[in-house]
């Protein structure tokens, strides 16, 4: 099979027009199939600053009224998509940006719970993988915007670190996936304020001692719990790190690398 | 050849979410391939009071500086396009979302005039056909943002009316092209003043002695200059008209039809 890199970016990196610009040369570097899903959550902030529409986030998630959906739509699947691929065009790597209303690539369903209503926030159903697939079988790399549809006319925000956990997954039937989750540190770090405590592979034995230990922080368990699902579904590596260190990261030589065994 | 569809709409459709939805039903009857090409001027501009980023419209072009521009990335390729994609997708059209950057499907270079500066305006160099047509060779419909770019990083705010043409040139080396340009008359008039003095059918000889005879309104004439231009390249049959009438001008019951000969 095949190797695809499904690599997802966080607000960091995309606010920084020259941090995202040698990301997005590292990217167009990278030999092969791959595909890429943005967030982009400070600029849909300032954007609702500027506009007057109070934005209100629980657990790092956004409240999402119909304003702004509206403002995650035009900033996500606008602004930063088109940008994204118009700058991966003068790198003559040919991109197609989506959201999951396009091809119907995505499925979704608004957000059921108990006690919050988080509006117009998406939980991911399935990610249809026919035009994904045909799309890189034509040598393009896709680029996705969290943004995704419910097939009933309804757009959603949806986060994108799901996104790329629910594509790097469908996708895996067809292709060896590796998931790379790029955020603000150099990976799974043993100690959270030393940035030199990187876990260098992580499988899921190794795991389950440092969470005995306790030897992990907290807000990174979310994360390695998702990557360990991947890995279970299909996906044959995560990598955690920095998006300033993509080629180290494929590499093996940054990051943390997370494999079943 | 299969018949291909490249129709065009315009603000005054996509500002009224009742008669959108009317004519996305009506465009997912259409038997066969299928391209829209929407604007969006009047959402922008309303985007833009909001944000008190003054516009200038010079001949109907609006005058395009940075901030203009990501305006109307956002509002034309994020907000606009996916609506309307996400609403194709309920009546199981399914349909893909571009601009003109996306799959470097549209080039454009930035308006060069003499005396005004358009700001960031393009103007259309090529459409590469490609991913259209394999797009359409999977049933899917493609909806195009009025936004290209210029391969040098640059996205370009471009005219919907050029663009429809231009893709419908494009694609007649490989279908036989219908061009739709809908807008707020019943078609072509002899009367301006009366929606009732539609022209049926035009053809180039018949179009020569109206003009000599001054019975066309001249606001119509660079649209009619525009639709034989299109015929001269290829397209088969350029329709104008009403959108909300899309039915009866694929079947030649409303609207102008302009033909060769």
């Amino acid at each position: 099979m095949d190797k695809l890199y499904v690599i997802k970016i966080g607000g960091n990196i995309i606010d920084d027009e020259v941090n995202l610009g040698s990301f997005l040369t590292a990217f167009t570097n990278i030999p092969g199939k791959k595909i890429l899903i943005h967030g982009g959550g400070k600029l849909a902030t300032r954007m609702a600053e500027k506009l007057g529409i109070e934005q209100q986030l629980v657990d790092g998630r956004r409240i999402t009224d119909a304003e702004t959906l509206k403002i995650v739509t035009m900033v996500y699947a606008g602004y930063i998509n088109k940008t994204i691929v118009a700058q991966l065009q003068v790198n003559k790597c040919n991109a197609v940006g989506l959201c999951g209303a396009d091809g119907n690539t995505i499925l979704a369903h608004k957000r059921q719970h108990p006690v919050l209503d988080y509006g117009f926030v998406g939980d991911v159903d399935a990610v249809n993988s026919g035009l994904i697939k045909n799309l890189l079988e034509q040598n393009m790399a896709v680029v996705f915007a969290p943004v995704t549809h419910n097939q009933q006319g309804q757009l959603l925000n949806t986060n994108a670190d799901t996104i790329a956990q629910e594509v790097a997954k469908a996708m895996s039937k067809d292709y060896e996936v590796e998931l790379i989750y790029s955020f603000e540190k150099n990976g799974v770090l043993l100690d959270v304020n030393n940035d030199n405590t990187v876990i260098g592979k992580l499988d899921r034995k190794y795991y389950e001692e440092l969470k005995k230990g306790d030897r992990i922080f907290a807000g990174m368990l979310p994360k390695l719990d998702n990557a360990f699902a991947a890995l279970d579904n299909g996906v044959s590596k995560v990598i955690i790190g920095k998006a300033e260190k993509l080629n180290e990261l494929i590499q093996g030589k940054s990051g943390t690398s997370i494999t079943y065994e």
